[in-house]
């Protein structure tokens, strides 16, 4: 959330029943609801600010032209000790991912390690929320996705044939904040393109390129460029390597297979997502890993600055910094409550709660 | 190989019998002696002749110092029905490495999905070596590594915490070739620096920073600087988080634990490394897979083209095409190959035989 944009502030509780009672609405079963609801709220709690709340128009505009599936049969298709794949039957991904992640520590928990993908998904928000959701159970996470719109073409090439598969890490701590990774595999995420566009500022160089082959810096003009992967070909690589693992491993969507789910409300995504869940207890002691881990954070924190840098951030510790803060309140964008208010009257539904406006 | 210096070319036959008989005479059993030997020769086969027979001295030193174990017991530590720890015994990398893959791969044979991580284990050789391991059981690898040296400081700092720390993924393919990413998590590695200084040629902007955060372009003043990470802070969140995954989740080396092996030639490295193994034939019909992978690659190939581009490549794609082009010989750098003869002389072994001098 810019601070610089106008917004009010919303109550965690609030913004998770508002949530609810749309899907609801929108047919989901009252448990499946309060699932995603509250992995919905969490992504705005902890600033994911584009993968929460504020796609809660477009989730129930699939819901209703049945681009979505609300009362999805989540079913485990083939498995093994360490490994399963589930078949969403076009749900939700929220609800799909939960199951997968739960399954995928359970069988952590025996076999050491496990891997649970998915397929006949949804956008599931925040890649990180699944990445954390291990390690609570001192269990590591490692959470890999194909993104629901193709941004990406091939290095050297034209035709967006990668999104920008993110790659998330979750990663058990003692008493320093766990370790969080949560990174597209482009250097920015089209979602800051799109900021950048709203408030009218130009893109730095090295976040797009346009058909030429030079720096895009108009976000205006963003449909006429492609975005930049991190380290020229290397995430390129990493993007196509994501979307096989995630996608092609699981009968998913990868390619040109993939559904621009921005665009189309109604052809089913197939989108494929996968868990990788390793159990602390298989490698020795947590509390062993756990310590090792606040030690290099530590040194990692007290390590020597550059001038004029402040100090050094983990990955992870800025959104731990927001979920305290946004305690008090989570300030959501003056135009997306907007848009929650009409969504409610055509629903007929009560609007969400604001603590404040500003 | 840059085509610009003086080569010689050899035979990987002939390159495989030096590597051994060096070994051999540096206190390897013959049986291992062979299988280091075999895959160094494979890494220059490749074309990573930063990661070959240009680190036999080397080695040769540590296993002469003792800084390096000949004779390693290498074992199993802890194991589940997903995972193993195996303690190297300060062996070579390559046979720690060897030793993993083989466990993971037969374990994922049953349990679907298998992860092996390594301590006390040494530097390796190029990271694509074991990922490719498993593609011909059908099975796709991936590979974590703590580099070797600290070259890189957290994202704005000045402190080299963390190395290079490399992924590889090996992903089985149809009739295309596999598709094999492996990349460090900084921009340039560093033997590219070394490089650029040998040939008296600039670095360009976005390889290194100076201790004031300006580009660095003179590789002759690298030790003032430092590498970058790949997309800035994600590379860094990246090395960071393979460190984690590769060393400290085994009991191995990360952060200011890790040796410069460049620069001590004694002291235990205590490397850690980590493999996945992931078996097709657990989530379908393993051609059904790879038939999806080659439809992927020839998309990509055929994909419209950037003006000036002429071909979009794959992961990998190119050490396939050096693996073909090198049976012919093998180009080694002509000063490693004198520095090769110094070493034959000083052990009074045969010379590398070369079949041509250019």
């Amino acid at each position: 959330m810019e601070k610089d944009q106008k917004h009010r502030l919303v109550d965690a509780g609030a913004l998770q029943a508002f949530i609810r009672s749309v899907l609801r609405h929108s047919g989901l079963p009252e448990a499946d609801a309060g699932t995603v609801a509250a992995l919905m709220a969490e992504a705005d709690l902890q600033g994911s600010d584009g993968h929460g709340v504020i796609r809660l128009p477009q989730y129930h505009k699939r819901l209703q032209t049945g681009g979505m599936n609300p009362r999805p049969n989540i079913r485990v298709v083939t498995e093994r000790a360490a490994m399963a794949v589930v078949d969403g039957d076009n749900g939700m991904g929220h609800l799909v991912m939960s199951f997968a992640a739960k399954l995928a520590i359970e069988k952590a928990r025996t076999a050491g390690v496990a891997w649970v993908g998915t397929r006949a998904s949804n956008h599931a928000g925040p890649a990180s929320l699944y990445a954390r959701m291990p390690i609570e159970h001192d269990m590591i996470g490692m959470y890999f996705a194909v993104g629901n719109a193709n941004h990406l073409p091939p290095w050297g090439g034209m035709e967006m044939l990668l999104s920008t598969n993110p790659i998330a890490v979750g990663i058990p701590s003692g008493s320093e904040p766990s370790v969080v990774l949560d990174m597209a595999t482009t250097v920015a995420a089209y979602g800051k393109v799109k900021a950048k566009a709203k408030r009218g500022e130009a893109m730095p160089e090295g976040w797009m390129i346009d058909r030429q082959g030079r720096p895009l810096l108009d976000p205006t003009r963003a449909h006429e460029g492609f975005l930049l992967p991190i380290g020229g070909h290397k995430g390129y690589g990493l993007a196509l390597i994501v979307g096989l693992l995630a996608g092609t491993l699981h009968g998913a969507a990868m390619g040109r297979d993939v559904v621009d789910f921005n665009q189309d409300h109604v052809t089913p995504t197939n989108t494929g997502q996968a868990i990788l869940v390793i159990d602390l207890n298989a490698f020795g002691a947590p509390a062993d890993f756990k310590q090792a881990v606040d030690k290099l954070v530590r040194d990692i924190h007290d390590s020597e600055r550059m001038p004029g840098v402040e100090r050094i951030w983990l990955p992870g510790e800025q959104s731990h910094a927001r979920r305290a803060e946004y305690a008090a309140g989570i300030p959501i964008g003056a135009t997306i409550v907007d848009e929650l208010d009409q969504l409610a009257d055509r629903l007929a539904l009560e609007k969400l709660v604001c603590l404040t406006s500003s």
